[in-house]
């Protein structure tokens, strides 16, 4: 089957954000892995990286990007890029939801703490 | 810097497709290339396969994916899942502009036609 659903993200183990895995290695893959997400207001990820590439889209909403000790803000006109092994935090800062696709260049992905330590993800990457 | 803006498509050397290049190499990304593509009313891909693996976002529009001898219709609400190396190609078959955003697992991204020549892409990857 190559046509599947753009499914709705549902409640996750982590508080603030919904989540629906798109496409990763369930479907076949090796190199690519799609999450979809929605944060809600005041919600933000924990600080992590990740062992591949990272883009983020914005499809609604207003995010803050934390990286390098920069703050930078993006919209639903905007992609993040994160390469490989950034450690980065991202934020809903604006009003309402905060709707955004995460695209990784692997599956699954690895996620570490800021001390290394791997996080255990609550969904299929 | 690390956020970017989703620009539009701008007509390409292939007849009834505009692109932007999103995401690649020249971001600082090895794993993954994203590319923002609108295919004209009655417009095709030429077929071809990649070296890597492919997620097709479907944002607007109506398209028909031909792989392996098969025919599926996919539609705003879909993805197109394609593993590394699968041959198909991508019809526009409805009445109004495809809008899709194409998903690649390396960059740049290998292209080849059926019979396994080297496909020279007229945008970055």
């Amino acid at each position: 089957m190559y046509v599947h659903t753009q499914a709705a993200p549902r409640a996750a183990a982590i508080p603030g954000i919904a989540h629906a895995t798109w496409a990763g290695r369930d479907e076949g893959l090796q190199q690519l892995s799609l999450w979809r997400q929605t944060l809600a207001p005041g919600a933000c990820t924990p600080p992590h990286h990740h062992d591949c590439d990272e883009v983020v889209l914005c499809q609604a909403g207003w995010g803050e990007l934390h990286v390098d000790g920069q703050v930078q803000r993006f919209g639903a006109d905007s992609l993040v890029v994160l390469p490989r092994g950034r450690p980065h935090q991202l934020f809903n800062v604006g009003p309402m939801a905060l709707e955004i696709i995460g695209i990784f260049g692997a599956s699954p992905v690895g996620t570490f703490a800021p001390d290394g330590e791997a996080l255990a993800l609550p969904w299929r990457s």
